[in-house]
C-alpha cells in the first residue's frame, strides 16, 4: 500500500483534540491542498476561512452549545453531550469552506472535494481532523451576523462544509467498509 | 512534502488516455478508497458502479456524442470536439457515484468526498483520472432506461458524480492556485 492509500485508510473522524496548537505552516499547507482541488469547469466556486483564534473559537463553541440545547429536537444536543459536551471538541483550528451562492449545479460536490483534500492533507501531516457540518451552526443562529463579521465572511457566499483540525488525543479505528455498495460492470 | 501532499499537488484532469486497460486489482483498490470515505453521520448514502466493459463504454460514448450534438446550446459539443471528439476520452474505466434520493442534506458533499478519495487513490496508483459530471449524460437522455439497465443502476439512487480512470497518454500541469480565496482569522 502506498502512502496516499495509507492516509486514506487511516483517516478517522477525530472528536478528541489535545491542547497543542497547529503550526501556521501546517495550516497553510492544508489551505494549499484545498486550493489544488478540482472543480467543475475549474470554476473554484469556493472561499476558505481558517479560524485559529482561540478566544473566538471558544466563544463560537459556547454559543453553539446554547443553540443546540434549545432545539425542540434534542438529538444533536444529546449526541454532543455524549461526545463530551463541546460541539467543536476543543479543536484549535476550524476551516470553513464557503460556496458562491450564485454559482453552479455541482458546487456542493465541489465543496466535498475540497473538504476531503484538506482532510487527507491534515491526516498526512499527523493531524486529527473531522469534516463537520455542525461548524455551520454559529453562522445560522441568532448571533449569525456578529460571528460572520468576526470571521470576515464574504458577501454572496453560503456555508459549504467545515473541517476541524488539531492534534488528536486519541486514535480511532476508521469505519468498516461495506462492499455491498459496489456494482461491477465488466 | 510527503507523498499524500505530492499526490494532491500533481493530480490533474486527465482527458487523454492510452489504450492500456486498468488492472482489476487497481479498480478494486480505488473502490476500497471510495468505501473508506467519511459521510455525514456515517450514513454512506452512496453506491458505486465500476464500468470496465469496453463495448458498453464505447456505446455510451457514441450515444453521448449524439446527445450533445443535438443540444440547442452547442457549448458542450464544441468543447468536446475541441478536446478530441470523444466525450469520455476513451477512458477504460468509468466510475459512477450514485446517491440515495431519499437521504439527507449533505449527500452531494458526501459524493464529492468520495470522488476526491477515488481520484487521489487512482493518482497514487499511477493512473490518470478526471472527475466528470458529463458521465451522467447517457443516463439522462432518450436511452436512459436502457443504459441504466445495462449497468444495474439500483432503484432509488440518482447520479452523484462520476470519475473516468485510465493510463494517461500525456501529463498536464495542475491549475494555478488562487490565494485570494483564503481568509485567515488568527
Amino acid at each position: 500500500m502506498n502512502e496516499t492509500l495509507h492516509t486514506i485508510s487511516t483517516r478517522f473522524a477525530c472528536r478528541d483534540y489535545s491542547e497543542q496548537s497547529v503550526e501556521q505552516e501546517k495550516i497553510e499547507r492544508i489551505i494549499k491542498s484545498a486550493l489544488q482541488s478540482p472543480s467543475a469547469l475549474n470554476r473554484q466556486p469556493w472561499k476558505i476561512i481558517a479560524i485559529s483564534n482561540k478566544k473566538l473559537l471558544q466563544e463560537i463553541n459556547d454559543h453553539v452549545l446554547e443553540v443546540i440545547k434549545d432545539l425542540p429536537d434534542q438529538t444533536v444536543y444529546q449526541r454532543t453531550m455524549d461526545r463530551g459536551g463541546n460541539p467543536y471538541y476543543h479543536a484549535p483550528v476550524m476551516f470553513l469552506i464557503l460556496r458562491n451562492e450564485m454559482s453552479g449545479k455541482w458546487d456542493e460536490v465541489d465543496c466535498g472535494i475540497v473538504a476531503q483534500n484538506m482532510s487527507l492533507a491534515a491526516t498526512s501531516l499527523g493531524l486529527g481532523n473531522v469534516i463537520a457540518a455542525m461548524t455551520a451552526t454559529a453562522f445560522e443562529g441568532t448571533r449569525k451576523e456578529e460571528f460572520k463579521a468576526k470571521v470576515n465572511w464574504p458577501k454572496g457566499y453560503v456555508f459549504g462544509m467545515g473541517l476541524l483540525v488539531g492534534y488528536a488525543n486519541s486514535i480511532k479505528v476508521p469505519h468498516e467498509i461495506d462492499s455491498s455498495k459496489v456494482i461491477y460492470v465488466n
